[in-house]
């Protein structure tokens, strides 16, 4: 093997590794595929969307994904105060990736139960 | 929102997950596209071309995804033994969404550095 296969070995595996860091996590997987499922949903829509999730924890996987460009939150200025989330174009062009890679983990473990 | 597709939510991210945990780790990423790329490697070749990786990490990551039939181990009754690793047909079938997460990871992070 020379150093330009093993360079280049390098390269996709950081980019691979870069996108798992990205939806790695407890929650962020739920938050995005809920988005994906919804198109766009209020703080407490997504709240009750996600069994278990703790507000705390939920604003911070926001805040992460919104840091990331993957999210969009948008405030309306209303009293009470309304804030929706969506999905970005760059978080619309995560779904077939995540789709294909679910596809797959339902093929590997097909007998697995998820309840 | 209504139970099914809360159900449906759960169901789909389940599966995610589960892929997500089989190609998690520090070393199973490396290991799986470096046998994509090189289609038959000797454990030695293997090491090589993983920078880094020590001879329990190897060991265990191969355990781990032969387990899960995601590589094939062929050993020959030669002497001195040989031993060759490759992917399945289920460890190739995981490649393609691989690609596109990598993509997806390039796209997001284009001036991210590698090295």
């Amino acid at each position: 093997m020379n150093t330009e296969s093993k360079y280049k070995n390098k390269y996709d595996t950081c980019h691979l590794t870069y996108a798992l860091n990205i939806i790695g996590g407890k929650w962020r997987l739920p938050i995005l595929w809920t988005l994906h499922k919804h198109d766009i949903l209020r703080y407490n829509q997504l709240k009750r969307s996600i069994e278990g999730i703790t507000n705390m924890m939920l604003t911070q996987s926001l805040k992460d994904l919104e840091a990331y460009g993957i999210i969009h939150r948008k405030q309306y200025m209303e009293i009470p105060p309304r804030v929706e989330y969506s999905l970005t174009k760059d978080g619309k062009d995560l779904i077939p990736a995540l789709i294909a890679l679910a596809k797959w983990g339902k093929h590997i473990n097909e007998k697995n139960k998820c309840d």
